[in-house]
């Protein structure tokens, strides 16, 4: 089925995705948004997900490595790991959900009741595919590794036949996407305001420090450029 | 069944958690500790876990705010959020995976194949129940605000009883849990040690700023102590 955009644009570029009963949250809708370039912003700011799958009937959520190209997520793992079997077991893949979240604050209210975090999250559903054509396979491992780090895949030694042969890629299309974003300060009941309690946001810092060589590095190999604009 | 830990103690506070087949990973199998303590550490070293659940028989991923207290962990939310909905469902409440992940450092190898990360993650699989006890309410209300901010939660208005009624809790006890941490530099095969890339782990920093008082905050009041210590 076909859905027209509000733009009146089909899944162009721009277009918002398309909400659906599972994509449209039962709490704090007005923090949810379908923002293409919102949703690949908190995506690209991130080089980990949680990923979500279902075995034996009860649900697994694993931390891993992903890569944004386009429209495409991709995983990668062991061909012997279980999900990525799963996703290989032919139609119609493995039912995946992929969480990608940034914790921007701690928001402290007068009242417990009203703590909270300022976040932004993503939320993908669909199916997770097995890639098998080799290029599609290029594009996606090096997707990967540019996520963390981007411009080292031009910078290691590309995967040779045996790699190849051991690692597994999946692909997750973005089309049942949200977005949620928390900003601002604690929202306190007017009655409340007045109590001796601190209140605010305690904001979150991340960073990279100083790339430590390994032990066994070439001294002749300085740092490269991409990690100083990391 | 009762298992008997190598200590001999069976359940007591410092024997490893049980391995379970669902808690043995496939592979890098010498990452995964079942360690109490090291679990613990790693649980309060974070307040935010993506819980993983399935609906529809697709799985769910969420993250949320969390507490530990002991070997019990708590989430809360809307009375009215479709996971808590299911958990208090009845018996046998709601099948969830939770998940904690830290990455501590990029690690960057001169194959493409062996980049990774330094991490330390935990994993815990259960049975989600409402708790309707309102002193072990309290006590999850409590231990959710102060894993965020200890002592946060004896300086906050506590929860009244129109928002304890628009509050459920749920419990996960920690029983089949384990964790996965990754520490040291790339492992490049010999053959691939001469080239010309750079090689070694970037470690990511996390931290606090400054904390911004909340606008309509009374100026008398300052920053309690327990932010300077975060």
């Amino acid at each position: 089925m076909q859905h027209t955009a509000p733009s009146g644009r089909v899944g162009s570029a721009s277009a918002p995705y398309l909400p659906t009963a599972r994509t449209v949250p039962t709490r704090a809708r007005e923090r949810a948004s379908y923002d293409r370039e919102l949703v690949h912003s908190i995506l690209d700011d991130a080089c980990l997900c949680h990923l979500g799958f279902v075995r034996d009937g009860a649900p697994v959520v694993l931390p891993t490595l992903f890569g944004r190209v386009g429209e495409r997520l991709y995983v990668h793992g062991s061909t012997g790991s279980r999900p990525l079997r799963s996703a290989n077991a032919g139609d119609p893949g493995l039912a995946v959900c992929l969480t990608v979240t940034h914790v921007d604050a701690l928001v402290l209210a007068r009242a417990a009741f009203h703590h909270s975090m300022n976040y932004r999250s993503v939320v993908v559903h669909g199916t997770a595919v097995t890639v098998t054509d080799p290029e599609e396979r290029r594009i996606a491992l090096d997707a990967i590794v540019d996520q963390a780090v981007p411009g080292r895949s031009r910078d290691s030694r590309p995967a040779d036949a045996k790699e190849l042969a051991a690692t597994a890629v999946v692909r997750l299309d973005l089309n049942e996407v949200s977005a949620k974003v928390r900003t601002g300060g604690p929202n306190d009941d007017p009655e409340d305001l007045g109590l001796p309690h601190w209140a605010g946001i305690v904001p979150l810092t991340r960073g990279h420090a100083t790339p430590v060589p390994a032990k066994d590095l070439d001294p002749a190999v300085g740092v490269p450029d991409y990690l100083s604009t990391l």
